[in-house]
């Protein structure tokens, strides 16, 4: 699938990242459409983006490792950045992994470049001309990364189906990035990285 | 406890942060004095700071959420920077949480000044004139923070007990920051933060 189903939707297409511009109170609803892609996910205050969305200061804040629905999403200055207001998904995100990187394929053993979250995250600000002060860790969502009682962590495909989708309200102006991540290497994509669509919705 | 053991040991104070530079080589041996202080510790490359201790590239490359003796601890870049020489405690440190700040106390009521780990780890910094291009999350040594099978978090007292210690052995060249945390409205310091101690050891 590689073209919008319409003209308000939008795609991130398969290995790649998009960024886009929200005002406060204007929602991004990110579609899962085959469903089993992971998306990286990013926000940056547009007033001044050394303020993000921050996984370390979600958890203590939402008590959870996992954010799902009705869940308040922090920057690293404390506030609401991003209301998690739908997720027809069963509510498996993650929230303890850091995005994909050159650095990581050539551990799993790519002697070539190989597409990653963090070049998508730097290639898809550059593109809209909005700077990226550092790389903050990813609100991964789908990804289905389970951590059992004694702290070991899991790598399993994801559990949403297709056409699962959450909606994401911006609490202030900020940008959100995002990557559909091209890891098909270990299982967290089904091994078959493909498109994710986003539509912008207004202010209620 | 406010003085030094011996010229070698060197305190942290209570509430307070310290940096110190590490040769290649060279171990940190950081001393839970008290057996209830949780220390908050980064790492930051000597050559270049914008690579640095992460928390969540450390976690997929152990394949745990708490690391312990026996694990290299990663940068931002995958590369081993820390090696986790020994820990004489139980093994409970905390790698999810965010650093407190003055917003932190702020949300949990405070209306003056607070110490907090971040300004400690910039005051530290500072202190011995090493640069700090950003806040990363830092290992939470003796913090003890259980995540239950749903992703839940809980914030308990230490299980470490007077003198545990651990030993980290700089994989390059290295800023070691620490920062007694001041969290006294929280069980996570049993409710009275203290000094801890460390010592720099040589090269075997």
């Amino acid at each position: 699938m590689t073209h919008d189903h319409s003209a308000h939707v939008h795609t991130v297409p398969a290995r790649k990242g998009r960024a886009v511009r929200l005002r406060k109170g204007e929602s991004i609803k990110i579609v899962n459409t085959h469903g089993h892609q992971v998306c990286d996910t990013w926000a940056f205050s547009s007033d001044d983006p050394t303020e993000f969305l921050s996984m370390e200061h979600t958890r203590p804040t939402i008590g959870c490792i996992f954010p799902t629905r009705g869940h308040y999403l922090h920057s690293n200055r404390r506030r609401p950045i991003l209301y998690f207001a739908e997720d027809t998904s069963p509510g498996i995100h993650d929230t303890i992994i850091a995005a994909c990187d050159d650095y990581r394929y050539g551990l799993l053993g790519c002697r070539e470049y190989h597409d990653n979250c963090t070049d998508n995250l730097r290639a898809a600000m550059r593109a809209i001309h909005a700077p990226l002060p550092e790389v903050p860790s990813p609100l991964n969502l789908w990804m289905n990364i389970p951590v059992d009682a004694k702290g070991a962590i899991g790598w399993c495909e994801p559990v949403s189906k297709p056409g699962d989708y959450v909606v994401l309200r911006a609490e202030m102006d900020v940008v959100v990035a995002m990557s559909a991540c091209p890891q098909d290497i270990l299982p967290i994509n089904s091994g078959k990285p493909v498109d994710v669509h986003y539509e912008i919705l207004a202010a209620l």
